[in-house]
């Protein structure tokens, strides 16, 4: 017999923990909208969001600012949607005068997708200013909120997004092998215009029959019940701390990373703060560094690096500051592993005056979280 | 701060790790094909096998024993397939001979797609049959083992199945966000056929390039740690009682609760022992009786009957025997709340002959796991 | 690199917790007495009991319902004070006359000890008449309720207890290796009486100086932190489900393990109701049959009995109901094993009248807990 | 209902499993003495040593570095042993020389106890060169090696170590309420000489008596299952690291930590690296400094220093670098911090030359452990 392992045989999920579960995470969303679990990594949420809004003769207008937004055009465009799609610079947010510019050469939107915060690439994109846009148009608005909630304000109501797609494992310091997504009414009746399809992981609109109008008791097909449990505890996590506290808290850690990062001579790869993700940071490999040696030699410390997805990958690493990694103990770490690992490979920095720099970013603020 | 939760904050399941654990299912599955790992619970898998291999002028033979069934259906339908349903008497398992004879009035089949066990109904299909006369057409073999693998005798390569489809959920007693997806040469070249299409959750050869064709390290995506953790978990509890020990446990569990109904003068849903799965045994929703009021009363003694699935709703209920469940503890109060239920609601068993008909059982046969 | 293993690594426990801790125990004990918690099992909290108040001269009386009972007295002794012992017969409860009948030939008690409920052969002591006679004598009420609380009432300031030694690992469903121990005012007052000592992990005093006069901070030493983890999840379990149910689901899982015991033939080794502990029924060894045999063809079926302890070895087994398997599928499954495990070992009972009376004790009490 | 926490319901430690757990102690400790279980924390370990070991005429010498090493020679007095106790200087190692003739000036020593490293101010005794005068006296040796098992080779046979205490909590990262003591031939036969007692959890006899006699199967009492688990858990990482990686990991923490600090202009509070423990390093309180609100400044950064004890309380602190701590991310940050919480006291150090200190360090050591 191997030894215990309290991950084995965690106990059924029971059914009337789903509603007050989805209940929860509407109120830290913000919003009244319906809240629906897939099964899955937030891919398969993202999948499914487009999946079910997509039909012939949308027209929809796709803003991408990394890879998965690529990906999210191609979905929308596999489902019969005509699609625009407004291309940031490799790694940079969208500009706000690009959108406005686009939408006023259609005649018509019927959809708007961005990405709120990337993952890939440590951006912010300007969301609240992208949701009015939309709003004027009349257009439905879908966010991937994987990579930015419970680390950047996301008042789903107020900015009128009508599917926001979240994931608990980067902020809420949850598991990655569930999804969430909010559902607006009037996206529900978007969804409703396509043709009758075969039941589908992909179809949201299957969640609404199944699950919403059943009552909302246990999920269908085979959820698991480790993820569930995992959720719950997160969110435990999340309301103990509050929402607020935790918001702060990742903000401190976004700016003492970057305090740290320009201390050491190295400019962060947004140069914009207000661009920047709370979660990551995204730091420039320099010209004549290999990147993956850079992470290696981080490894080697013990200190873990992420590369640049898609277009920015070697140009660019990610420093993770998301869950409990937003506190000084973990930021101080990253930033000067990233510095040592430079040094070693030839690209010497003042990993000092970034040691500094971070002490006096977090003297300043509020403190960090348990 | 809530309570620590060792749920919380999982580390990262290191790349190192997904292809032993991969080969480690192999074994088990008795496979030299491929082994995939899609992150989403079993139905993803599912739809994503189904998608992935259909195509316009595929010919392709659907067993239809459950709702599954027929859902994977519609998914190759969806794909382009053309598709001839075999479908058996609601909650039965197919018949060698139907099958033998729909294959025989095509002059081309492409693949043959079947249930091994089902969740829903308790029955086990004939599946060395099926894969014979699949084999005898050369078509492409496709199981859903999710509900048998770890239960019931599975050797891929033996019975020349293509693609097998499993998750760690039932026998294994891992947990249920994770799949896992074996495929063959020839089932890779067939998906290849399909033309080239937006990258999806439900494409295996995304998993194939992506995956295996960069060297197997971390599988693309956000991984769900936790049930990487619980599945490498569950299969070393397999290996320590050894899957033959594991398959006999359950054959007896299976055999005690069918000798425990019969006993107390309840007929098993499936009489043939050899159609009867050996994780799952209906039971009769005795003419009368309302199915949910029966599940309510057991639930009430804390014992766990589900409901049929899909045509046999209300009219049969399954008691779970796998995992931890094939063994006399869980067998006994299974059996008994059954007939405690049957008995609160005006319909009496005699719930002590099932008793020493079930401790009977277990006196004859090998012993509980550990 | 073994896999993640969630036991390893726990957080600290955080130093402002012990205090709610011990006060969220003294509600449930319902005393304002002061709450310590010993860092090691049961037995390490009982040696400290009679370490801390024996001291030469001191007059005490000890009540010996099992060997537990009797090191007691040991304890009390090696510290000076003179005992009186008053021992039931084997396996059996404490007659009250006895008691008042000893008490009344001394012309001094300063200490009366019992014990509660009795692990090593499932009785249950009469505590309240105890009491009473402990309070009409001025004497110090030491209590062992290591193996009640939770499972039975135990008002600590209605009864009078000064010193109560408890343990979260039977009812309460925590860990062993934490103990706790109420001790009224008085009974520090005595405990300062003894002379000064080294410091000891058996000085109680130690805990008052160190822990609760300095503000109820981190206990002192190195405390297990997943010890008292495990202790907080406890609590809030009991709490969720709320002591009073807790015990009457105790009280129900003793009255149908005995009405089985009984219907199957069986008498049990306690035959008065009011006289058993609700979490474990002691059953005989019925003649010719050997204890050590009938533990192992139970666990040969998955069922834990455990042999008598002391005295009772080879004459009794106990049937253990307490924290989750007060519920009916333990129930069922632990009497019909220990009478299919009589019935291999040539000794015939009938399960099937057990079953039956089992289920239909549960069809007249409360539910099973979650 | 609460949520689901792993830590409740451990399955019951399998009696089969403790005597491979304590033979796999004895392989790490380099010993073929017999190793038992102690069921408390250290503390009980230490106490139960001294009292096992004590008796009348009995000739001690204690070499007291620490207040703990003060308790085991009231331990040993209390039970009539006759002390001769050699004090080193405050927060200091214990100098060769006094030990070797304070034994000179003794007829008879029947025993030497030593702490091998201190927690309590990061000090390493010199063993090696102690346990030599123990053997050329021929006296018993008995080792507290609880803050240095796992950390600094201790090669219990080769030593010639009669007693050695460890515990799980500090290198080995398990958790701290069990204790482990190996005992030599001839320290039993010593313990086997003192008068008859009552049964004592302070009595290493009675675990030879009631375990290591009656073969070894389940340790006697209430054993804490989560404890045995958590205790297998942490042995299977070591073993998967190795114990001499674990070592050197441990060895360049403290280096790493000593360079940070000289780097900032800190003297470590013991000069000479040889006299330092590989598992806390002790830092100063700089004058005019107090040494509570460094640790609350530290605190508030989420870097957790730890006060001294006893003598040394207020004049230095302790930063940690056992376990999973001893890697460079915990080292900085750890190092950093202290820095930091001393600059916002007003005592400005060069935090950044400690960075660069403690990344070179790492550059020329070996790696990280996982």
């Amino acid at each position: 017999m191997p030894p215990f392992n309290p991950l084995l045989n965690p106990p059924a999920y029971p059914a009337e923990r789903y509603a007050p579960l989805a209940d929860r995470l509407k109120r830290l969303l913000g919003t009244s909208n319906d809240v629906v679990f897939v099964q899955g990594e937030a891919i398969v949420a993202l999948e499914a969001a487009a999946a079910s809004l997509s039909r012939p003769g949308m027209v929809a207008v796709n803003i991408v600012t990394s890879p998965y937004g690529g990906y999210f055009g191609q979905w929308l465009e596999r489902g019969g949607a005509s699609i625009t799609e407004i291309t940031a610079q490799a790694g940079r947010p969208i500009g706000v005068d690009a959108v406005r510019a686009a939408l006023s050469t259609l005649p018509r939107v019927d959809l708007v997708a961005i990405v709120h915060a990337e993952t890939s690439s440590g951006i912010l994109n300007p969301l609240p200013e992208i949701a009015a846009l939309a709003k004027a148009h009349g257009a439905l608005l879908v966010v991937d909120a994987v990579a930015s909630f419970g680390g950047h304000a996301l008042d789903v109501d107020a900015l009128g997004i009508d599917v926001c797609v979240t994931g608990p494992q980067k902020a809420i310091g949850g598991s990655a092998g569930l999804s969430m997504v909010s559902v607006s009414a009037r996206a529900w009746d978007s969804m409703a215009k396509a043709a009758a399809r075969a039941p589908s992981t992909l179809s949201l609109l299957d969640l609404k029959h199944h699950w919403i109008e059943q009552g909302r008791g246990a999920v269908p097909g085979m959820p698991s019940a480790l993820e569930f449990w995992a959720l719950e505890a997160a969110l435990d996590a999340v309301e103990a701390e509050g929402l607020d506290n935790r918001l702060a808290r990742h903000a401190l850690a976004a700016k003492a990373t970057r305090a740290g990062l320009v201390a050491m001579g190295i400019e962060p790869w947004i140069d914009d703060d207000n661009e920047a993700s709370a979660l990551a940071t995204a730091a420039p490999v320099p010209p004549g560094i290999d990147g993956d040696a850079l992470i290696a030699n981080a490894a080697a410390l013990g200190v873990s690096l992420t590369a640049g997805y898609g277009a920015v990958r070697g140009r660019l690493v990610r420093l993770d500051h998301s869950g409990t990694r937003a506190a000084f103990p973990s930021v101080i770490a990253t930033v000067i592993g990233y510095g040592a690992a430079l040094a070693r490979l030839g690209h010497p920095v003042d990993i000092g005056r970034a040691a500094a720099a971070i002490a006096a970013a977090y003297e300043r603020g509020p403190l960090h979280a348990n």
